[in-house]
């Protein structure tokens, strides 16, 4: 194989910055297996038609049934929404093709355990889209935690909070709307806390948590693109079926104790996805609107001079930035898909799974769907009841 | 009443920070009633006479009984160990003092409910320690949120994290024995977190949480004094009978929904008490390591110029600020215990209750036991249950 | 003209980023000029074969005097090593082309005003490589200042701060030999301070410095790339020829007062460059090591409410952002480089001068000339002087 | 000795810091010679009573040079306005009092150096009220430079910027006029700058300065304490004849170089007395604003987590912090000159001089006119012409 030859589906906000990441690749990344950006689709023609221009497909076609089914494409990349996922990746491995598919894996965990038994019965390779598994300092976190520079974890905290719905105002979007998203926040922002837990401290045990829907209705959306969207004025009114905020506990099987938290309602947050993990030896801070650091602490400081220290990791000691820009020169959002393609190119040219692959979407899954039972049935729920 | 004559009953931690707000009272806030610091009470004969000189009693007695039946004494401050606080307030209040008592009000809700019955029944004026509301910038936090210009509260999140005992090594203190303590970080870290909340969102309709000690046997200890302690070199060991860590879920009875974590196992914080509230109108930050500043984020800023601004609370604007120095120049931790000292004062000398008072004690320990309850039964609580 | 044809000469650091921002205009700006990359030159053939290859050029060739001259090239892009700018611009005024040239201009200001005025004479559009106007924070603090939000400006204080070359074994490179690079940290890092407070402040009407070459003798490099070198064990030693630091106070024709600092020397620092503008009516802070965000004060603010606030620059009110990710999704050192050359774009399709333009160079040049004599004489120099 | 009996000249803003710091010595240092707060000095006779009462001192009255001349005294704290400093001094020095002088030292240089001589031949002890050389902070940052952490010093960069006098109708207080003040910005807080450079890193070789008066008339004050005053409406004006800002470049006779900001137009900063140093192998950052910390950056830092690390000088291994409060409970403003006096106070009992005393008064006085005389000649001024 000389090139990686990538039919895409769905060419909004996800297809523009996997694009992006499928151009940039050979540039700062040359000994990579250079993706071929093939054929891109969606239902409406004159628009995908337009982003193959933009985007720089050499093709575009609206029937993803027949892009699955051509000769000349090795990689199915998967980023339409969320209740398209499944049945694409099923054609997808039943065709023989890699498969990419953003997250969420499907609506549920029986879904999602059907397309990862599909792509391992076709013998493909698989990957899902934790896009933030691949911020430079995120791996520093992982290095150390591996390493046993931490040592034993005790705590595990984190939050993705967003305040793009803040308004009651802001229209009924997709995610919004539980028949298409299969879940609000929890599935939209919590899958990403989850599989960064699942990244760095390991399995989760049992969970509980609680979720509540802020605002119940809002004027059906006109327009919608990336997170955006716009209603008509006297629009009319549609229920919110999804979750605004959701929370859990959870006990990881290492021992362990971690609490989730993911929130569109959390006014002045943009985009506040962090963590903090505390070890006997030490502890790490992320907070992806600085996702350039990492605070990290060691006991092993002299005692004088022991505190957080910022971790700016644009140094060559840091993975991926020799790829990059010179020390303290920083990159953004849009390199986790760099980095995320870079994993999942590599891995086909070494003939091994890439990770975070159906697995870890299935983990994920099983963990979301135990907390979405435990809040309908108020009590702690066994990740292995799943 | 010219002078507010106090006996009080403890002599280290807290004793000292009382003894310096007692002390300072005059000097920054010249208008309040002045307390006398008339006599220092505490078991060990020599050491507490030690304490008298270096603290600024006049007197120093070893028997609490006998002092709390003095008829020069108006006020009695109670910060003896926590297991002692229920038989002297009791006292204290059948001889018609004033109470002061540091927080936990007692070891269980039943003897907090006693504690506050008697005191009403005896028509004193009774404070509890819950010093965090004193900060100036907590005090920013409550006027924003009820003056409205937060709007709606959505959501409570705080942590108490400190690591001081972080090291195995570190020796069986008395705040790591249930008998004495009553418990562990969830009681006397996690209860000013709820107090906190209870100040600034209002009361707690339902829990669930989880706790766990992560050391579960240390050395005895040979020395101890405020947070810090000695074991000798192959000291016997003890059981930890205390959580070393606790988290929660809430759901405030006004709609909001809230986390709670308190630990001893956060390696590198020394002692971060912090908290963030989200409204539909805006949102607040605090972390008592830096108590000067609350971070504020409303959503009428002007778009291009939306983001949270670190607000120094020494401005004139701000409560207590005056009394202090040019704005810029911050204050610490034992200003907290100041303020309170003024609160107190000042609600003796005016005939009300100060706040907060044993009824907001006994709230606190409502909550922390519909925790613990919904612990040992691992389920959803409802502190009316309590 | 449908495209914009480009050769450009030089293909390392700048050439990279230069590469990366014409091949990514049109994925994000579709509705600007798109630029054509058509040649790219350099000395050493297969290095520069294999660099077009890497940076999606179409052809490479090694003289550029053949490039200047050729019919199928619109703009040169001027990325070589500062001692050779001069002499292409020349050429390529002259041969019609418009003119990309990184920073600095030239080696000096008699060879920046004769570049100037070859271009002006032969009508062609020309710019200059100060990339940071191009930060979308940078140019929130511009739109503060030009509408008057933050009032009068009191004060200009800039650092531009690094520390790459602080160990005393790091070679000799480029860019520490006058006869190449022209100038140090002083025309490396104080050159992009200086047309910041251009860009933000006004002119400069007097200065006077200071500098110093903290190491003197370095080994000799065996191999550089970027900002990074190797020196083999034992390599022969030359001297450091220009400035490690330069500082210096200014004062602005419109009133403020300045202070400026360039230094490869202060540990910790691998780019900070920074400032802070103070004004009657408010203050702005910016570090480049957290690009996206810009500190804002406003006097304005309610007084218990005031205090910097962060503004994230990725909400739709920011320059530049609609075309990126959701607000809360950063962007990074390169998209500088993107947003130059929308730019650079923009203009010639209005057929416009490009802001900044060989006008701004030169002026920056006279303001480094002027704090050159200004260490040399020990004295004040007027930047009319010059 | 058994206590030490203090006359104190002044009773506003200083006068109280000191009182207060009078007063606590014994409680938190009880091993330090204990200050008896005898008699306490002013003009006004009733002003000065009430300030006794509430202070805490044993006796007011209103000669100062009676009271220079009491037995019963054995230190005069000089905190009247520093026009009076000379005259107070040499008084003290004759009668043989140990000497307390809050900065500036005097008006001018000759005026220091004659006090540093009656006292030095007066045989008496001396100090100086640089008061942020007492921030726990500030002990470590020179802790390790002095231990050699931070290896050779290459840069020594400073700012106190505050906003007080922003608003152009803020009143002319004394602090504003030449006459009582002797200087404005550079005297009152770039003082401050240089003693720390002093303590820091050394001897000030040479300067050139620049300085500004922005406001340059201003209502009459009818009322001032502190930093705060009003003026009545349409109160008549007078002329601001001190600097409202003054900015110098330096050069340590140790090799650093280093710039140094003093200003009263900084919108935004109440009081930040910040500064930073670089040696070749760390740096260290302050800020008074949040005093208990130093940001620390040590070369020696593992290559994968380098990085500036927040150091909260509340630690036992921290100086004064044992004293204190558990880690992580901070201290403020004020304690900075409860250590001051506890450094007055053992410096006595030992028999030595304290430090900073005149000797350092006067060096900072030199330092500060040589800026002076640098602006008004405009060149570079040795300090050794001083």
């Amino acid at each position: 194989m000389k090139q990686l030859r990538i039919g895409m589906i769905g060419y909004k906000f996800m297809g523009k910055a996997h694009s992006n990441a499928y151009r940039s690749l050979p540039m700062f990344f040359p000994q990579a297996l250079k993706p071929q950006m093939a054929v891109i689709c969606g239902r409406n023609e004159e628009a995908v038609s337009a982003a193959a221009g933009q985007l720089g497909w050499a093709e575009s076609v609206t029937d993803w049934k027949e892009l699955v089914a051509r000769e000349d494409i090795d990689l199915i990349d998967i980023n339409a929404p969320s209740n398209a996922h499944k049945e694409i990746a099923l054609a997808a491995a039943k065709a023989g093709k890699h498969i990419f598919c953003e997250k969420p894996l499907a609506l549920n965990l029986a879904d999602s355990r059907e397309m990862l038994e599909a792509a391992d019965a076709a013998g493909v390779k698989h990957m899902i889209g934790f896009n933030y598994r691949f911020s430079p300092a995120v791996r520093l976190a992982k290095r150390l935690i591996e390493s046993g520079r931490l040592g034993q974890i005790y705590h595990f905290r984190a939050w993705f909070l967003q305040d793009w719905i803040l308004d009651p105002e802001f229209p009924l979007v997709w995610r919004l709307q539980k028949e298409v998203a299969g879940s609000g926040s929890h599935g939209d922002l919590g899958a990403h806390l989850i599989d960064l837990a699942h990244f760095l401290v390991g399995d989760v045990q049992e969970v509980i948590g609680m979720s509540e829907t802020f605002v119940k209705e809002r004027p059906l959306a006109s327009e919608m693109t990336g997170l955006s969207a716009r209603a008509g004025k006297d629009a009319p009114r549609g229920p919110v079926t999804v979750d605004d905020a959701t929370l859990f506990l959870a006990r990881f099987t290492g021992g362990a104790i971690g609490s989730f938290e993911a929130t569109r309602f959390a006014a002045g947050h943009r985009s506040t996805n962090a963590f903090e993990i505390n070890g006997s030896l030490g502890s790490v801070k992320f907070d992806f609107e600085r996702m350039n650091e990492l605070e990290v602490y060691l006991t092993s400081d002299a005692e004088d001079v022991q505190g957080f220290r910022r971790v700016l990791a644009t140094d060559p000691a840091h993975d991926y930035a020799e790829a990059w820009w010179p020390p303290g020169h920083t990159i953004g959002f849009e390199h986790t898909f760099i980095h995320e393609m870079l994993e999942l190119s590599s891995a086909i040219a070494e003939d091994r799974q890439p990770e975070p692959n159906f697995n870890d979407g299935v983990k994920c899954q099983a963990v979301l769907e135990a907390v979405e039972r435990s809040i309908e049935e108020r009590r702690w729920v066994q990740v292995s009841e799943m």
